[in-house]
């Protein structure tokens, strides 16, 4: 078992690597290499038994990513992405790597004949834009209002009709915002989900730039990689020819996730909140879809978590070493 | 009023053109001059005080697309498409004229400073595949099982995000099967629909390869050239920022079609009719969606026949003379 992950430097790539090596095996198989790829080079160890090599590169380069699967990757995870702020501030290079990329990469496998990699595809809920019915259905249309969404919405109609055509093997999954994401505070409009949680967890001050009252769809990073496994080793059949899902999450308030981080880190984290209303973010949130209900993906076994105290508490275990 | 328009030799092409000349006139300016485009150069009359011409090329090649639109038309019509079956048969062609083709086209627009045409691009209902609720609504989720309705959905995806971000400003259609389709029989797996009308009006045999019930989602020539008048001249403010929308049409039985064909060309007409099931276009046309509730393009002012005479009057108005 070969497996191929691109956006290996990004936090659901790394995480994701971390737990292929613990785990050491994939659809009933043992490992015996993972490839990770980045526009950086990842860091790795590498256990006995698993040959880990890291590469550096760029996928908007069809030479780059024809050679990436020229040793037939059994499974590639397609995790590599300019995110949606910088997709929006660059137009070209967002088009390049999020279109052309993943189109590449797309191509090159067709290209090979006898070869039907399962490929899992990270998409996004940014797939969806306003006007947006409550909950979101699985047959709701993709009016995407950013330039990264209308990329992603691409690459999900790529794949599923290279699928159909026996070309690949891939599922696509709109991964809901990931919250907690571990790290330093950055400027990303969907920062301050996170902000509010892992700085007071951490003895530090947050800004909360909207109101409570702010409604949106989220999964731990303990549950993008668990959609990323489960759509590795689900059955395609079972799955169909519409080869894309929304993945399960939680809708929940800003207020809501504050009483969480109340119930499991008491009054003083809490305190650490400052509400600094910024209009813009207010705006650009406002526009963003907050509560699906994500069937088809839960008929199919995807797992995320039914409340935020398990979000907060999948942190604590996973970033800081199991209590506070 | 400068006017491009891209598959000037199709059967929508030429028929937009001979209007466009005939009525002198789109947004309320005199058209000054159409250029008319496609892989075969078109055959057009030139009336007093409009300059016509032709020209011939591959919209495949970047520079070919860049040059036409150099002199910078006011409107664009792109109905430009390697059809649906020759998309599934040669893979490369159909993503490179119809995905690749568009792409060029949309970014050479948008790397002209302060230009920003009106682009009427004809998608498809292609863009759906079952499962279908019936009607299908504006919000139905496009899901094409076909590599010419991916192509086109991607397309209808470009012309959103660049018309959202100032780069031009798009109008997608979703056209009906155009029916009757005048010239001789084809072997489109949806010729029949035509065949069945026009042959016999022409006193000519025609076969019938699917039963009776099979319903379809219709459209005449002379409505798909409405549509793309209507959509060069409306208020974009007024579509939002959801730029394609499903055309209206006629949603009717193949069984209703042949007693409208009787009404107005009497029973001889009918006889020329013969059923022979085949088995191939059976199973391809179950997979067709047939019924929509068009509400957003109806409300924007957009009209189809609203039953089956009248589209057969058209083609006896338009191809016939007036008169069988």
């Amino acid at each position: 078992m070969k497996i191929l992950v691109l956006g290996a430097a990004g936090m659901v790539g790394r995480k994701l690597i971390e737990k292929l090596l613990a785990t050491g095996k994939l659809r009933g198989e043992a490992i015996t290499s993972i490839h990770g790829f980045d526009i950086v080079a990842a860091s790795l160890s590498s256990p006995a038994g698993i040959s880990v090599t890291v590469s550096a590169g760029d996928i908007s380069d069809a030479a780059t990513t024809a050679a990436l699967i020229a040793d037939r990757p059994d499974v590639i995870f397609h995790l590599a992405a300019i995110v949606s702020g910088e997709a929006e501030a660059d137009f070209g290079k967002g088009y390049r790597i999020n279109m052309d990329g993943t189109r590449h990469l797309f191509d090159a496998i067709a290209a090979i004949d006898n070869y039907t990699p399962r490929v899992v595809y990270s998409s996004s809920i940014a797939v969806f834009g306003v006007p947006l019915p409550d909950p979101i259905g699985d047959t709701h249309h993709l009016t995407p209002l950013t330039s990264y969404g209308t990329q992603k919405a691409i690459g999900e109609l790529l794949l599923s009709d290279l699928t159909r055509r026996g070309m690949m093997d891939g599922v696509g999954l709109r991964l809901p915002t990931i919250v907690v994401r571990p790290g330093k505070p950055n400027l990303a409009a969907s920062g301050f989900f996170s902000n509010i949680i892992r700085e007071p967890l951490a003895g530090k001050p947050a800004v909360l730039p909207v109101s409570r009252d702010v409604m949106h769809w989220m999964a731990s990073p303990r549950s993008a990689v668990g959609f990323c496994l489960h759509a590795a080793e689900i059955d395609g059949a079972e799955i169909g020819p519409h080869r894309n899902l929304t993945m399960p999450g939680l809708a929940i308030t800003v207020g809501e996730m504050i009483e969480a981080l109340g119930r499991v880190a008491g009054k003083d984290a809490v305190e650490l909140i400052e509400e600094k209303p910024d209009e813009t973010i207010i705006s650009i949130v406002d526009n963003w879809p907050r509560n699906f209900q994500a069937d088809r993906a839960e008929s199919l076994g995807f797992r995320a978590e039914r409340n935020f105290d398990e979000i907060i508490k999948a942190h604590i275990d996973d970033e800081l070493g199991g209590s506070l």
